[in-house]
């Protein structure tokens, strides 16, 4: 028989998607110009012109049974080798390759890092807002997912309701930093806190906390921004990222896991990573990607756009008086509707064809989130058609 | 705290890699040419010329964010529908891109056949010989893995031992044709019989029997097999490939689940196989190998080393006295061993740089598996060697 737990699930569709198709559909009729779509968050500026250049000269001269050959699945040793010194010259650690982990996207990442740290029945603890998969990410696993009210003032840590989740289930924390949907980063206080109280509640506990920092927009950082990485403060940290953001390649499916060298069991982690791995059919990412990113560590797609097209968004929505904090990094946006239902704000917005996502889903109702990973030509043109929606729906000047 | 299971798993080291660590390491000491490594199933041929120029072509021309971009959960709908058209020319079937589900390789495939159509508790039939893995990928699930002893005459099925292996808790049986270790295909009258048996315990049962066919090498078949296509024998066939074997991209961890259009659910199984990837941080394969293999769905590498290895091999094996099935596919090949414990005479043959896997992880003690996808050079140096050490060790002429 198949299986109903899976066969219920397909009920639920995902809001982002159900909106990104409305889009397309929409698109279809007055032209996708017209429509401003500002659902999905897939990356809008193309790859660096050196991985493009470096694929092509492997295929050229390399051997294809190196090239196309199995990976072990732990990821190409060079490659593992390569992401640690990566990291220890941009962010002071000291990472070796069995640190590393190779993973497709953050997604793989995520899987095996909640699968070695937690067991069914532990509890992971998550703060609002998140990306809404997370919980499926979770549920899979069998671990709870118990999740921290936002603080909707700044999006940083509302250490009180964090105190008060924390129990001698809580077998790991997941953080998103800078965050999908806020577009906020975790500033050194917050880390340094939340370090602080972790390392308090091993103590009381008497067993380790994991920190699982996940980490897919690190380098869409805007200026004057305070974004420390996280396991620079907390040594039980395993930092989960992907490329897809970076480097412009989320069909890739390539990212890593980062075991902090002072975390416990640093040094079997990822072997573990690889047992769990053969379970849920992972098999590490393409060995072409890993060979060519291993290439591109340094360097990024030209990210700029994202930082003009928050500026602007952010000025705009100031202007139209929503409440919104300015996002340190990411390409999101999150405001506050101007009313108590967001999902009836973001349906009224639809009629002028302004695609926006409520956040019920995020686990922040009354927010919605802007994905600006568009043209900033488009966002320029939609701000007269936002300020016509808000006058004419909410009274608005 | 770490997970403890996955840290148990940590002992228990494949065999096939260990005696494949021990023949890399014993190259490095006498020249890996003199090391008969016929340890790992490796392809040794490259992929084909067109691929490579496909890949090219696609990084000069195509724009990169629509070669990189996210593919959707269950594949890129062209490619889908692709290889429907190419299944359907091939062997005669009515796929639709509905039933096609993209997969990193075969091992995706099979982690999300398997979900789909069990629950934990359920059992899932294997036949030994059985790739040892299936032990992994199974257990993870949470269903039981029902292994049917072999029939060591022919390595067809053993019905009288299938038919008792059956109840009213098997949801799944698991095939692999044509199979590693054994490198025979099950032929025709074995598919029908089984098909026969399978609908006939549908009835018995009150559920459906899904017959998953796990089909990585169904591209390396020798002259004169008879090696049908299960999936037109039986309805509620899953099947899944990867292109790893045939277009010798074991790297580039693609394959796809194919559902039989007859099979019961078919049309949603695909997209409940989309929820299972989101639990198992899956993502489907890259989307530029999607997008490449489309363009060589109806060739393969030049595949026919193995046959010429093979005959080499079995010639000479029969002339040594070894009792073994003559292959009709793959790059395996699997005789008896000369004394009762495959371990031992495996452990004997290192002693003359043979590198042989002993079977008893197979599910068939007392045999051994050779992988002869190496040079031809190789395997003809191979068989001197292989004399002396029959010779000396066992006293055979």
């Amino acid at each position: 028989m198949i299986n109903e737990s899976y066969k219920q699930m397909l009920t639920q569709k995902s809001v982002i998607r159900e909106l990104s198709e409305y889009a397309t559909a929409r698109g279809k009729e007055i032209g996708y110009e017209n429509v401003y779509d500002y659902s999905l968050g897939n990356p809008s500026v193309p790859t660096t012109q050196h991985y493009t250049d470096t694929v092509i000269r492997m295929y050229r001269e390399e051997d294809p049974m190196t090239i196309h050959g199995y990976s072990p699945s732990l990821g190409i040793e060079t490659v593992r080798e390569a992401v640690a010194q990566s990291l220890n010259r941009r962010f002071g650690m000291n990472y070796e390759g069995k640190h590393i982990f190779m993973a497709s996207g953050a997604a793989g990442a995520l899987a095996h890092a909640f699968r070695a740290v937690t067991k069914p029945e532990d509890e992971i603890i998550v703060f609002a807002p998140f990306f809404p998969e997370y919980r499926e990410y979770i549920r899979r696993t069998g671990a709870k997912m118990v999740v921290v009210p936002p603080k909707t003032d700044d999006f940083q840590i509302d250490f009180d309701a964090f105190n008060a989740a924390l129990n001698e289930k809580t077998m790991a924390v997941l953080i998103n930093t800078p965050n999908n949907p806020s577009g906020v980063a975790y500033n050194t206080q917050t880390i340094e806190k939340l370090s602080a109280m972790l390392s308090q509640k091993q103590q009381e506990f008497g067993h380790d906390i994991f920190l699982i920092s996940d980490e897919p927009y690190r380098e869409i950082i805007f200026e004057g921004a305070d974004a420390p990485y996280p396991a620079r403060f907390y040594d039980n940290t395993i930092t989960c990222y992907s490329f897809s953001k970076s480097l412009s390649l989320p069909g890739e499916r390539i990212g890593y896991v980062a075991i902090n060298p002072k975390c416990t069991d640093a040094d079997i982690l990822a072997v573990m990573m690889g047992q769990i791995s053969r379970g849920i059919g992972h098999n590490c990412p393409s060995s072409t990607a890993q060979l060519a990113v291993m290439q591109c560590l340094d360097e990024t797609s030209d990210l700029s756009v994202y930082e003009t097209n928050m500026n602007l968004l952010y000025d705009a929505l100031t202007d139209m008086g929503f409440e919104v904090v300015k996002p340190a990094g990411t390409f999101y946006i999150f405001p506050k509707a101007l009313e108590k239902d967001a999902v009836a704000f973001c349906q009224k917005a639809k009629a002028y064809d302004l695609i926006l996502v409520p956040a019920d889903n995020f686990g922040c109702p009354g927010y919605f989130r802007m994905a600006y990973c568009i043209d900033t030509e488009k966002v320029k043109r939609s701000i007269p058609v936002f300020k016509k929606f808000v006058t004419e729906e909410y009274g608005k000047q």
